[in-house]
């Protein structure tokens, strides 16, 4: 059974909807992944490097859970990369710690599948925007597998409604199966 | 003459060659320009998003300025995107105060233009990275400048010499020129 390890870069993860039931819902499926909460163990952005790497190197699956923000991660999600991903460690030519590992990106999206078009709202398609995480991957000898994305998942206090709400908490759980399955597939 | 407001996002611009001289080289060439150092004002990260935006609303061209991590601005400057460009103030139907403005991304990369290469160590050129650049430009109506940037700014200490480190600070000088000619173009 791989050693699964998720790094949930949500910012508050309290006041989030879609990453805290797909974390949840993930948890039900495979409940020997560990979970690392960043905006519970970094609320003040001071990465404990040491701490991070020892629970990297144990991991044959990485998954990075996150909102994109800006068609990125979020910022507490790249202090975690910025500073645990270092020379020697990640990359380099004695920075091996990684390799042959596999990432998974798991992605939620506030704008609809159909704003993510040439001409339409956001220009672009979701993968268009992934190059800095596929090379990323790539100098870092990380397998990056197939993107595990939701779009639409945006709830607003005082505008979205219940339905709304359900039909996210409906998306994010049909989300965590899509993740279990492609961690499952990887045994 | 227009308001230039550099935004510059080295975590840490003590230690730095490329970026500090950069802006210093710039702010000899023009010398009404406002610089905001975020790692001096927030090295707790928590960014003061009202007077940040209080700037943003002075100026006619920002520049963000910073080097290359992981294909990307460093998380500091990634949170104070996060936190200051807002629904309602950067983007969405009552967003606007951003709009008409002129953006520059003006960055350093370690590796060197050889190594952005299709094939090469970083696989892709510079520019196929900038799609999230492009596209959080476009959500908030600003113009998107042509990028300025340099590669090959890595200064390893106890590795490099006296004499890369001269090489990388004329090539930070020339950097600040083409900086300082593309501001001037917008007159």
């Amino acid at each position: 059974m791989n050693n699964v390890l998720l790094i949930s870069g949500h910012p508050d993860l309290k006041s989030s909807h879609s990453n805290a039931t797909i974390i949840s819902e993930f948890l039900k499926l495979y409940k020997d992944a560990s979970v690392r909460r960043l905006d519970e163990m970094y609320p003040d952005y001071r990465i404990d490097v040491k701490s991070e790497q020892m629970a990297l190197v144990k991991a044959d699956i990485i998954i990075w859970q996150f909102p994109y923000y800006w068609y990125y991660m979020p910022a507490l999600l790249k202090k975690w990369l910025d500073d645990v991903f270092t020379h020697g460690f990640a990359h380099g030519s004695k920075g091996k710690s990684l390799e042959g590992k596999k990432l998974i990106i798991s992605f939620t999206t506030g704008a609809s599948e159909e704003e993510y078009q040439h001409g339409e709202a956001m220009n672009f398609k979701v993968e268009e925007f992934l190059n800095p995480f596929v090379q990323t991957a790539n100098l870092c000898g990380l397998q990056l597998l197939k993107p595990v994305y939701s779009n639409g998942m945006m709830y607003v206090n005082g505008i979205s409604t219940e339905d709304d709400l359900s039909k996210i908490k409906a998306k994010a759980t049909d989300h965590a199966r899509r993740l279990y399955e492609l961690v499952l597939k990887q045994e």
